[in-house]
């Protein structure tokens, strides 16, 4: 999927990406003045906080059935709750991170501290000197098409996480995929979406991230 | 600045971020074509591969004069020199990394195979106990305010790599900005870009990109 395309949201009614984009932002927003005390927030002061509009955020309310009535302001606790309900953060989605380099160590201690639903199962790498070695509680084992398939069919894991070279990215995530993988976080820089399709993918791409600071550093007093 | 927020392009004229950030794609892209021998592309294939439309790349060339003629092709190395020198990948950017846990050494690991421009000049982490150990060939030293003062005082640098918590962003933010500071890579979750104006900052959010994982693995299949 691409920024453009679309998900299901309450009542089957079509959700865009940059709507769904928006979800977790709010969801760390009410975490965060939930534990400042607040009890009550307008969609007016949420808008000022986060640099949205007011009606832009009840717009993506709206979509999941708006969340309580304008005016009155929203119940800081129970509209945590329910847009994490929306994203899913108490489900039980199993992971499977492919690529235990530094990259990869970050990723999966990441996970263990975010409250997102997903939960690392098995770690695979193909160099054999980390076998074994414990990740984030987790052994490190050997990334082999024997181990990776015995693994799936035992764990059953429906997301990847992939820290892997480009190179290496379009044969194991073709194998990932018909092994059950329906979701990737993939910081490969292969272009998975592009190749295959009825899979989500989420690309975190730190080369064009780090190259767009560059020409804005370089370019900053242009004008 | 924000994504839809303008730099200069050739002779003054506005270019948007959305221009900017496919300035990466398609010099990545050149990247790998080049590397497969390729000498000549049209704008038409380019696309293709790119998943992109042959106007929109030709309407992102015309923000830097062109590169040019239509109906020839573009000569890929050529084309990628042209880019990379907008981007500014043969500059001389100096960085420094705050926060050295795992997430800060897989940053700084990619700063050093990426040909960005951004060259890192010091390592600094409030953990006593990282001081003095190396990361790519730099000693990590300890941060307090009279370390970075004088290490910013003497290298100059002018972009900074945040790989610390967001409760801390604030301070070291007004701290480096104080110092010099232009550029942030920001994976802190702490958002400078509302707070500090006349800086440019990227950030890498990888609880939100997380979330909207977990939101699109959760509702697939929805419609």
């Amino acid at each position: 999927m691409t920024d453009d395309t679309i998900a299901a949201g309450k009542n089957g009614r079509k959700v865009s990406q940059y709507v769904i984009r928006r979800l977790p932002k709010y969801y760390r927003f009410l975490d965060e003045i939930a534990a400042e005390g607040e009890q009550k927030i307008s969609s007016f002061e949420m808008a000022s906080r986060m640099k949205l509009t007011a009606s832009q955020i009840r717009q993506d309310f709206n979509h999941f059935g708006g969340f309580g009535q304008q005016g009155y302001g929203y119940d800081v606790i129970q509209l945590r709750g329910e847009i994490g309900k929306i994203i899913g953060v108490k489900n039980q989605n199993r992971a499977v991170l492919i690529g235990a380099g530094n990259l990869g160590k970050a990723v999966a201690m990441h996970l263990g501290y975010v409250d997102s639903g997903v939960q690392l199962t098995g770690v695979f790498d193909i160099n054999p000197d980390l076998q074994n070695i414990d990740l984030c509680g987790i052994k490190i084992s050997l990334f082999t098409n024997e181990n990776i398939a015995a693994f799936c069919k035992r764990e059953r894991p429906t997301i990847a996480l992939l820290c892997i070279p480009k190179e290496a990215t379009q044969l194991v995530a073709s194998t990932l995929i018909s092994l059950g993988i329906k979701g990737f976080w993939n910081f490969s820089h292969y272009d998975i979406s592009a190749n295959f399709k009825d899979v989500f993918v989420e690309d975190v791409n730190l080369t064009d991230s780090l190259l767009t600071l560059a020409y804005n550093v370089n370019h900053n007093g242009d004008d």
